[in-house]
């Protein structure tokens, strides 16, 4: 681990092979030797195809020098089974394992971490028995999740992408932001008669969390109704929200386990038990479970987060992309983008080494991206013909989730949007000539395409940690810690100046924070 | 015209500035002589605080040297007054206007363009009439908007931005995406009786808009309600969609104004003003208009959209940052950066200048963003720590939409929502040592602050224009043409040629197509 990684002979080696990146514009690059059936892996009941990026049979056996040389699996094995790897050696840091994994790791008879596995195993039986309890008292149809960040992303995302499953006239809304309209608008929507709130926030003390608890019990209160009632707390033992006595109930979340990497445990677990059911939930988990599984397999070709985690680093690394648009053919994965955006980028945005060294390359990029088709109709026209390649991963569906569909031109909606998913890999990979220099695409433009049967709650739990996966092992790739977040640190201390200067209404002095309040004032 | 940009004296000025950007982590350089209370921009009641960016004196006169010597304020002022620039010179191209503009230049005695003003006019006239009619009815409280791209996300980000402004009981929901599960989830919570559908597409047959008017006329058919009665139409003259008998009511929307600059045409007016109200529709307009006229000062710095569109430039072209992030410190614009995304990369995701020559630097970045002080716990670790520097846009306001806000720690929301996005503007640019590297901030991360009272009808009109004009600035800046989106077209072809694969049903062949469809069932 004390060697910088651009040293390693895979490294060296990758960056040679880079100087010549498969063309996949030359004459029938894309489809010659039967490309697109055979760059197809499988894991897990997903499928990858990436004929479509600039790989080929030298290259994939790089990667997988790559991963030897740098032990990227066993790595994986380590993490799940309880290694300490959320650490910077030689400093000061969080020194914490990393098991998220084991939020999940519920079905096997020999879990690989047992100790959390058993406390993931007491959470989601106390679960089990509130939603029981929840189901026979038939009074509440509503849950508001308060939480930001971790707490908050990452179970929209997924409630988004399952609402299909809902249980009959169940909903939840969400409240992360401190901006107090957020909280307006879905108190204006909600009877909190018929209404749990599910406040989640690790640290107990995370400033927008607290603060709107605190609006929202209010309201509660000047409803008649009371909060203890109604509130159900997911925090870690010990915080300051530890107090079961203002809860209707109180379930635990642990240190090993980082808010980005969360929504398996208690924090997306509530509310996705509370729309889901119970059935649904386990799904959803068992997905997850079995991605995870997959990802102890050595061999890239057949590891699915390890070959999307090399052809991500060959992107950005080695032909030099500094963003990934993450493009979901599917409406209800609308805010998954927005998730990876936060699970990678909080991650993998770091600029140090384990080992509390400087990086000498580049490491997490910009992640970005909307669902298809509209995004057709939007930033497309950069992908196509912008002075910037964006590498893209499409992610597709065989069957839409509700099954209510109409043909229109001898095809059904599904399929076009099938068509148009498949039209876009080949569009950016092959580009097209023409005389008219307005009409001419480079092409060349990597992209992968990630296949679902149906977007359902167990695939759902595989595309979860598939991406958890993946990001878990560019860090690994990079030598960086994925787990921390000392980037956060600066802004919460200085926005705690500015609020005191605030408190104390002075404005006639010359530090940043006076000179901001005064001039935002005129 | 005719001449690379890059050789223009003001731009190999700017070259030989970017050796010593201005440096913010030095002791005092963000606070001295005043430079919060200095660096502020003025326009149509917006404030752009800009000390945060690497620029001085020396660096914001080579801007206005620019302005001067490509003629920007001038070549704004002709694309208000109708001049063809949705052009290629020397090539097959759109040749069109340009006059998104004229849409709200309804204010003046003297429109800059009076015919396409005028046809303005006609059309708001007719709306009025129309909403009026349907208040007196007062039988629809809801209504769908069917459209994609520029007839989607424009409309929804602004309808999603005022909503605390609605009429009472008055709702909007949107269907763009060709995914048939879009269109379910939102007709599984409408009542039909109640509700108004407009579909809005300039060609009449996009793909997605045509089908998914279909779908939800055969669902008005089978809830025995007669479509006629409830479908409005938004299209161009002559459209396959022009065709009033089939419809309401019908608008008008014309060629000079390309889908992503139409929010306040028609498209955008039809679902704001049914939400809003006639008033608050022309507060929008007004805003958006008041604007306008602010982009038509030579003097860059009083010109906020002209020295954002700088500002950018100099990020991008001249210190190499590839995206920007807008991060609006407002929930209520949560949709607003995704209508930017597309907005300004649709427009500016280009490689050939109007003369049809390759660019020979770089033009539109990736845009992308979400709303803090979400983001702050999510992607911002990247922004802070990571290896790409990616300047910001923070967009706030002083006052809340709602007005219900608490007290928590002697300070409200809306204080905490405002201190945490001056926090992050100083974290950004200040950075921090920090004997632990871990902690280290490097600082001179760029951003930019936009102010506004108030998150109302009028300032979402200015904000709106203030954009729409710095992506028309960068267009100008990097001569090439903003108007048209030719990187889209391949696309569509290839989505027909597989749609036509899927019908004919053919799958032993070696096409691009069949290998893929093959491929896809296995």
């Amino acid at each position: 681990m004390k060697t910088d990684v651009t040293e390693s002979r895979s490294w060296q080696k990758l960056l040679k092979l880079a100087e010549t990146p498969y063309d996949l514009v030359a004459p029938g690059a894309l489809e010659e030797d039967g490309r697109i059936g055979s760059m197809i892996c499988h894991s897990a009941g997903l499928r990858l195809f990436y004929a479509a990026q600039r790989v080929d049979k030298k290259v994939l056996e790089a990667f997988q020098e790559f991963v030897d040389e740098h032990r990227l699996v066993e790595r994986f094995k380590e993490m799940r089974r309880g290694a300490v790897i959320n650490k910077i050696f030689g400093w000061e840091s969080e020194d914490r394992q990393v098991l998220h994994t084991s939020s999940r790791d519920i079905f096997a008879s020999e879990p690989k971490d047992p100790v959390s596995a058993r406390q993931a195993n007491e959470e989601l039986q106390k679960l089990q028995t509130f939603l029981s309890e929840v189901d026979r008292q038939g009074k509440f149809t509503t849950m508001v999740n308060v939480g930001i960040g971790g707490s908050d992303l990452g179970p929209r995302a997924i409630y988004e992408a399952l609402k299909a499953y809902n249980r009959e006239g169940r909903k939840v809304h969400f409240i992360a932001n401190v901006d107090p309209d957020d909280a307006a608008q879905v108190l204006d929507t909600v009877d909190p008669a018929k209404t749990l709130v599910t406040v989640v926030s690790k640290s107990g003390s995370t400033l927008e969390t607290r603060t709107n608890e605190e609006l929202v019990r209010s309201r509660f209160e000047s409803a008649g109704l009371d909060p203890a009632r109604h509130f159900v707390a997911v925090t870690g033992k010990g915080s300051p929200m530890d107090n079961p006595q203002n809860y209707l109930s109180s379930f635990y979340m642990y240190d090993y386990i980082g808010g980005r990497y969360s929504v398996t445990s208690m924090v997306g677990c509530v509310s996705l038990g509370f729309a889901l059911g119970a059935e649904g939930l386990t799904d959803f988990l068992k997905g997850a479970a079995e991605m995870d599984e997959a990802c102890e397999t050595n061999q890239v070709a057949d590891n699915m987060a390890l070959l999307l985690a090399l052809l991500g680093i060959w992107n950005h690394n080695f032909l030099g992309c500094p963003t990934l648009a993450v493009l979901p053919y599917s409406q209800a994965l609308h805010r998954f983008p927005a998730h990876l955006q936060q699970c990678d980028m909080e991650s993998n945005g770091k600029s140090i080494t384990v080992d509390g060294r400087p990086v000498s390359i580049k490491t997490g990029p910009v992640v970005w991206g909307e669902p298809g088709t509209n995004g057709q109709h939007a930033f497309y026209q950069l992908l196509h013909q912008g002075t910037e390649i964006v590498p893209a991963e499409f992610v597709g569906f065989l069957d839409s989730q509700y099954g209510k569909d109409i043909s229109v031109d001898g095809t059904n909606s599904q399929q076009k949007l099938l068509a148009n998913m498949m039209a876009q890999v080949v569009a950016l990979a092959t580009g097209r000539e023409h005389e008219n220099p307005n009409k001419r695409f480079g092409g060349n433009r990597p992209s992968s395409l990630i296949i679902g049967r149906k977007l359902d709650p167990r695939n759902m739990g595989r595309l979860l940690a598939l991406y958890e996966a993946k990001i878990v092992f560019q860090g690994f790739s990079w030598n960086i810690n994925s787990f921390d977040q000392e980037g956060v640190q600066l802004g919460k201390v200085l926005a705690g100046r500015f609020l005191e200067h605030m408190k104390s209404n002075k404005k006639c002095g010359t530090s940043i924070e006076e000179q901001f309040l005064e001039a935002l004032e005129n």
